[in-house]
């Protein structure tokens, strides 16, 4: 037998820039226009966002000498499925669009996720940046380079990591977001506090009525405090197969909670039930203190976001949904749990009866 | 502005090993049981290679000790389509397949394709191996991560680089392939000849009649030879964006012959009446000597394979399909061209008279 080696030990250079503040998009068009990643550009977007913010992006891209086309697809969860990317890549063979192309991601995490994969299969991949117009895309989806549509029962079953050439976050559009939106935003920004910042954590119990759209520096602290501890998680686990993992806090009975809704109860609504439901589960098995799970529920509360099971779901319903989830491994279904604020870790086996005892006990 | 760097300059592991010889399969399936890659495998195949070689397969995997599955889809370029690729996720998701288990493409180049591309998207990638079939495969698309299928009217228009764990080419297959697919796998071989290796080339003409499937050793050197040359060059451009595209050399029109003949003309047929058009250019336009270019053709019609673009086909069908070829770039058809056999260039700019031309000498 022969052997012959490919060597593909190669340093690889999948870095890039999250650029935080307001009114960022004038500099967006320069820094664009200045790096080389593609002789043209197509914003993808949705028809939430296109009204919004489209023309003005599409001017500013233009002024900059940029050449730019425009695709939009409905928002909402419903397009985010394998017809959406099909449809987009139609598009995108209309207009021409080469291997020298790269795309913009104009909106929240389905504009993102949907485009992010467009990027990286069509004619294997072409650049692509982030351009987040939600607080939850801003603080999350738009850093790391997950992609993926929904296929089947599955959420995300489809997608790749594919990393954006660079991640634009301007402060302004915050102030675009139906309320709703921007409590779903601040659910991933408490997450970000229980697992990973004490500080953070506590910075959000002091502030609290004034966390609002408007106060620009404070997003902007927020914002950026998030920002880093995703991307010190994403640095050390580009793929997702250790650490990576403990981002999915509140996300187990999150996923199974906004899917059984039928995306009624938003994502933030959702995992912030999942995460009051977490710290529950972390105190049933002696890891967390009484204490810390009712700040942890204040905290929520306090930012206007559930952390009870709305009526009309059934737990059933919810609980056939966790065996679906895509990241059961073999038998096991892992679980973030916490030990305090701030000190999560993976529990792989938490027992059916105590997740439905402790979503009996969150009935609304 | 707040300016937070994503640092992702890591070295990646993205190395493996080809595994060439006779009998390959038991070594295979002893390297899988031993290697951590995955809990689980699902072997992937068509339903031309699956009657031939896929019992073997599972007894010899079973017997390892692997837990293993099959799926199959029909075989043949018209399976090469976003459709199959949602079939077998359907499969995939009913054998319970989550993202601990692993593929293996037990086939030729549309297998490897297909395959590669479903463990590149499902769950955001599985592991997965080649087990080449075909002598094209062995060849050729088994090495290099490249996968992909068609979409409208453009080859692998959708797909990614997206590396196996290793790479196995068992001899023996060779005895099963059909003759027509046994001259498609040489015909790249002759393409590694002349655009990186004069004494491979000199070795194909002087073995000549001794060519023949049956004939291991012969087979495994110049099967051995061209992985090196495959991987050397995949080694120094993994995502296609400078050395590589000198594998393209007899691609363009074979691209376009192969499917303006609605694959009537095989892959290697068609790169053959390709390279031979490749070489007419080269010499045209003062690059090659006549003496080499009558070489070329030798050559190819020595292996049993055409030099002359086929009766039927005609010069506007393929003329068409090189405007749609993917790898055109800006407004620029680039070509692979020879200086003389083992130095290949890419040229921006051939002039499209006498690409018409030269197709106009070269009809049956």
């Amino acid at each position: 037998m022969k052997k012959i080696k490919v060597n593909l030990e190669k340093k690889l250079s999948n870095s890039y820039d999250i650029c935080i503040g307001s009114g960022i998009i004038d500099r967006a068009a320069l820094i664009l226009a200045k790096n080389n990643w593609a002789s043209r550009y197509v914003v993808i977007t949705d028809s939430n966002v296109a009204p919004l913010h489209a023309d003005r992006l599409l001017t500013t891209l233009g002024a900059a000498g940029l050449k730019v086309d425009l695709i939009q697809f409905p928002a909402g969860e419903s397009s985010k499925t394998i017809d959406t990317i099909l449809k987009i890549v139609d598009q995108l063979l209309a207009l021409g669009v080469d291997r020298k192309s790269g795309l913009i991601a104009l909106g929240g995490g389905i504009v993102g996720d949907v485009t992010g994969f467009v990027a990286s299969i069509y004619m294997r991949s072409l650049p692509y940046v982030q351009m987040a117009t939600s607080l939850l895309a801003m603080v999350d989806a738009s850093i790391g380079g997950k992609t993926g549509v929904d296929f089947g029962s599955g959420k995300n079953l489809l997608g790749t990591f594919y990393q954006p050439k660079a991640v634009f976050i301007d402060i302004d559009f915050i102030q675009t977001l139906p309320q709703k939106e921007f409590r779903t935003g601040l659910s991933e920004i408490i997450k970000y506090g229980i697992i990973d910042d004490a500080e953070l954590f506590h910075l959000l119990e002091k502030e609290g009525a004034r966390i609002s759209p408007d106060n620009t520096d404070l997003m902007e602290r927020l914002i950026s405090r998030s920002d880093r501890i995703k991307k010190g998680i994403v640095e050390i686990d580009e793929t997702e197969h250790g650490l990576r993992r403990i981002l999915n806090f509140g996300h187990t009975l999150g996923h199974a909670i906004e899917s059984e809704s039928d995306y009624r109860v938003t994502h933030g609504e959702a995992v912030a039930i999942g995460m009051a439901a977490a710290a529950r589960i972390s105190e049933k098995m002696k890891y967390l203190s009484a204490a810390e799970r009712i700040r942890i529920e204040t905290i929520i509360e306090a930012a206007g976001l559930p952390v009870r099971v709305p009526a009309g779901l059934t737990l059933e319903g919810i609980l056939s949904r966790i065996k679906l989830d895509k990241k059961k491994e073999g038998d096991k279904v892992p679980f973030v749990l916490i030990k305090k604020i701030g000190v999560p870790f993976i529990n792989g086996g938490v027992p059916a009866p105590m997740i439905r005892e402790t979503l009996e006990e969150l009935r609304a």
